[in-house]
């Protein structure tokens, strides 16, 4: 027995976790050993805490220690435009942004046939489920702009063309802020493809 | 607030752990959300365990969960030949080799000037405490054969020249299962210099 035994099992947890290797789950084992006992207290119980008491929201999908999630629970939030995002880290980047006044609706992934990742493993029924009350009037597809995104974002195109819902895209293009010299050539183009009046 | 609080908080626990980021640091947020409860559970409780209950052990600074760590109160080892090494990690690498039946002592890291650690923030005083006995025939310095180890082994050479037990350093020289073109310039030059006659 090379550690004591309650070190052994704490790497093999740590270890479990994503990306995480034997070498990198004992430097964590080491760190958990010299940390503050309050430190660790905090943590163990946040661990519980997290996995217990943090769910889906059961409307839109977001993170929620409630049934509904603070989105969708606010009524000062305009509730007749929703946005369709991959992901709940989504919400916080858009959230951050902090223009967005709408609510949102979280597929959880992407359809990646390579990964065997299907329609019926997102949450595109419940979407249009949602649509059946008639509230919402304006749809923004906000899934990533790389391939399993676009296949995303064009699936749900069709699914939608049977709703009269207006449907929208994020607009894709040159980032605020960077120079033109350093823009990849898709972006470019899409941002020339996709250019406005002034 | 972007995501509920209490994955806020977990996020901030795990982006102090080393070499953790943001990024990581919500990539096992994630990971603990959706974990079976009863992993979940059992890693808060080896967190605390190991924490509250593993401790450096009394004569040699190895880890250990009694005040004597299983080397040290192991009577069928060899208590007359001791091992210097950096770190309890290294015992954990000549364990699982096998071969080596003697103790150990842990200095707890090398010389550093750079990084401000001098003889006084290692273990040498406890080790020179230990050879008052007389019991120690033989000490074995093992510290790693970069700059650092090899400063530290001179210094503990040094230190040792007062007492009068026998100190060697282990080899080092081409590793075993290496094509020599692809061994570097410093190992090739040593592995001469320790040549021995067969």
């Amino acid at each position: 027995m090379p550690y004591p035994e309650s070190m052994v099992l704490l790497i093999d947890e740590f270890a479990r976790m994503p990306g995480v290797g034997r070498r990198t789950a004992e430097r964590f084992a080491f760190y958990i050993l010299g940390a503050p006992p309050e430190a660790v207290a905090a943590l163990a119980k946040l661990l519980v805490k997290v996995n217990e008491n943090i769910h889906y929201c059961q409307n839109c999908y977001n993170l929620s220690e409630n049934t509904l999630c603070h989105i969708c629970s606010d009524p000062t939030r305009d509730h007749s435009v929703l946005c369709v995002v991959q992901d709940p880290k989504d919400i916080v980047a858009i959230e951050k942004a902090g223009d967005y006044k709408g609510i949102y609706h979280v597929l959880l992934g992407v359809l990646s046939p390579l990964e065997g990742i299907g329609p019926k493993d997102l949450k595109f029924k419940e979407l249009l489920g949602r649509l059946k009350s008639g509230q919402i009037r304006e749809i923004i597809i906000g899934t990533s702009s790389d391939t399993e995104g676009d296949a995303t974002s064009l699936y749900l195109l069709k699914q939608l063309r049977a709703y009269k819902t207006k449907v929208t895209r994020i607009a894709h293009g040159v980032p605020v802020g960077s120079a033109l010299e350093f823009v990849d050539k898709a972006t470019l183009a899409r941002a020339f493809k996709h250019r406005q009046e002034v």
